[in-house]
């Protein structure tokens, strides 16, 4: 893995002068190539399909923006689709609905990703065209006011999915004022005042090709691709410029978990509590966490499903998750239930969590979770979509590939032991609420609920 | 297509005694054998993939409940699940969670679906115990009261996603009181007082093997799949049954199409408005609508999109489609809009809907509109979930198999006159309407919104 060897040029593409360096990861199947100006391509080789997904993915999120300019990575994500110098918004649609491909992107808080899913013989036009939009996206000023409309639109729409809006807030309540804690999507404020000249900024500071990562998977073959993308990119490659670092970011809290309260006269009670977990880079604790998320709330046979839903019909939704960032993480649990019920369920969900705690996991739970892994990773890896993500993401997080095989036999190593210490170290940590529901004031939430921030 | 003729067993089946008939499909890839009691088995092995999805499908749905036990064919659903004779609901979430498949079930107006994804090697698993929930699944009181409790938090959840209750009230507003129109889920009332002897009831008199298609696809071989569901279906296929025949219906409207409103303090208004379209057996218009829903509101380039979102920003959300039953349909338009801007909304919407009705779409629509479905279904059928249920709907809807290159060229058929001549019968029919937002009385609606029902 990460070995690195010079590779001869393709016959067809030697009218290119690239400077590349290839690591071909073998027993993974993904090859790369960094071509001038540091950008990197990755891809894969997807047997049995037809299709190919392309995603050029930036290694700029919300957690990049100043907090004046909340919102603006996705705001420029929206924007870039809305002209280039040669394509209108109409143009770009009409391309990819000719074919039937699906072309979209979407903004997190380290990573900004344009993709597209078409079929095999139409890969050269997504590259160009995915291309065009990364790179040559205008923020004309006029269609920077159209934009923020359709934006303040999707705020609204955030604000009327309770599940999404306590979602947001508890990365609030988690993380504060820090970049992490922020809502990718802005804040009517923001969104209302940004200034198309801030969003050109941005764009032009922070898209250059050394942050940004090319993966394409499905039925491809890699030279050929590579050379679709250099002849995309043309002549926006700086010879001199290396790939920038992978992010490590070092997580400085600015405050303490709290909770968040968000009065809606719904039907259901909202809830997520949570506490603060590991970055990226902790490797070691990846899976182990992944196990106890897995054991807690992963799945139907989870003690959370259990207890909450199967054996009392408390809740219809109920799971645990994980968020990972460089450099720090969050563990939550989201349950919707009727507001009378909300004290009842929160009580049981913190003592599945407190058992946890106290006494572990059993070897029984830590075996189904392992298993659970192992099939949920091998049966999400067959399409073109989830190939690309996986290496897009992975060249970008971490600059290396495993194997599938490499990270199963990770996942079997995990012990019940080492679950059991990952949780009560995690579960001993402050948690942060987000709840929303027919609560006009703090005192008017279960004790029960209130008490989970002590 | 549809021929049939005795197919030798395999002799790792001859100890079973089947009278099987099959019909190879050669050219779909598709193959089916007719167990005895009726039982259809259709498979298709997906190249390239290392996993298998079953389905177990009944042809009853919503549509089959009289009006008081409303909600009693996914009430079931839910059901079944919490135990059989041999498993209870913790055992059945185990031994799926500890492969990492997926196991699901959901209800429709017409059918129910119960289903599994796993690896390959797991197939023998997924058809034992899905099976074994459909045929064998306890309707115990004990299990009702608790199941009766999540229904109704699902109910809450439906409530609280605006875009979810308004498209079933659309249909309500569309077909009135007819079972059609009636929400799958049930209501609150139906749902508190369904009483498990009608829940047992229904499953004994609905769930006959006749009434089923046991679709399997994936790294999957017909002769052992089969063997695999006769042996799970064991003692409950009766020899004298034939298939049922499809489901035809004849559609009677008992009421005209009409407005629902419903109060809610969200922050965006949220409006479905469309017609009565064809049924399922009308299948010269199916893909011409096809195309007509593409070109109104099927993609980024649709007129819809393109004159709402792209060139005024007034949604973020905008699209139309279809809904096909037997013997009626229904083609409808949703937005999502701040409550000041549904009339203007409204205006636009019906403007794009009555330029087509009156001068057709264009020959580079038509022509794109094409290329997009026929992109969409290739795209679409690249994993075995997917093919599994297309495979397994086609049998119960249809009985038969069209490959997908005769769909292609089916598709390619299509005309623009024919597309403009279906937009001109289908625009000129009664409109309902349903629509959720800070509107206390109707009058409090834009006129354009309430004038759409004229």
């Amino acid at each position: 893995m990460g070995r690195k060897k010079d590779t001869p040029l393709s016959a067809k593409s030697s009218a290119l002068v690239l400077s590349t360096s290839e690591a071909p990861y073998a027993d993974t199947g993904v090859r790369k190539t960094v071509l001038p100006g540091g950008l990197r391509v990755v891809t894969e080789h997807v047997p049995g399909v037809r299709s190919a997904s392309i995603g050029v993915w930036v290694g700029v999120g919300s957690r990049d923006e100043g907090a004046s300019v909340a919102g603006a990575a996705h705001f420029l994500e929206h924007l870039l689709f809305k002209a280039t110098p040669t394509r209108s918004a109409l143009d770009i649609a009409q391309a990819m609905d000719a074919v039937g491909g699906e072309l979209n992107a979407f903004t997190a808080k380290e990573q900004t990703c344009y993709y597209a899913h078409v079929l095999d013989e139409d890969l050269p036009m997504a590259v160009d065209l995915v291309t065009d939009v990364v790179l040559n996206g205008l923020c004309r000023a006029e269609d920077v006011d159209v934009e923020r409309q359709v934006v303040l639109e999707e705020i609204c729409m955030r604000d009327d999915d309770p599940e999404d809006m306590v979602g947001d807030a508890f990365l609030t309540a988690l993380f504060g004022d820090h970049p992490i804690g922020r809502p990718v999507i802005g804040s009517v404020e923001s969104i209302e005042t940004m200034a198309a000249s801030k969003l050109r900024s941005f764009h032009q500071r922070r898209y250059r090709p050394d942050r940004m990562v090319v993966a394409v998977a499905g039925n491809i073959e890699h030279e050929h691709t590579v050379e679709l993308v250099h002849r995309a990119f043309a002549n926006r490659l700086d010879p001199i410029r290396e790939p920038a670092p992978r992010r490590e970011g070092k997580f400085r809290p600015r405050s303490e978990p709290e909770l968040i309260r968000m009065y809606r006269e719904s039907e259901q009670a909202h809830l997520v509590f949570g506490t603060r977990a590991f970055g990226r880079h902790e490797g070691e604790k990846r899976w182990p966490l992944s196990v106890l998320n897995t054991v807690l709330g992963g799945g139907l046979s989870s003690r959370l499903f259990q207890r909450i839903r199967e054996e009392r019909g408390l809740a219809y939704s109920v799971y645990s998750s994980v968020d990972t960032f460089a450099d720090t993480g969050a563990f939550s649990v989201y349950i919707g239930c009727q507001p009378e019920n909300l004290g009842k369920v929160a009580s049981l969900a913190r003592g599945v969590l407190e058992e946890v705690a106290a006494d572990g996991i059993t070897d029984a739970e830590c075996a189904r979770a392992k298993g659970s892994l192992r099939g949920g990773l091998v049966l999400g890896l067959e399409d073109s979509g989830s190939r690309m993500n996986r290496i897009g993401r992975s060249e970008l997080s971490y600059g290396n590939h495993r194997s599938v095989s490499e990270t199963l036999a990770r996942i079997d190593e995990v012990t019940t032991d080492e679950v059991s210490r990952i949780a009560t170290q995690l579960l001993s940590r402050p948690t942060a609420v987000s709840v929303a529901g027919p609560y006009r004031r703090t005192r008017d939430l279960p004790a029960v609920v209130r008490r989970l921030v002590d």
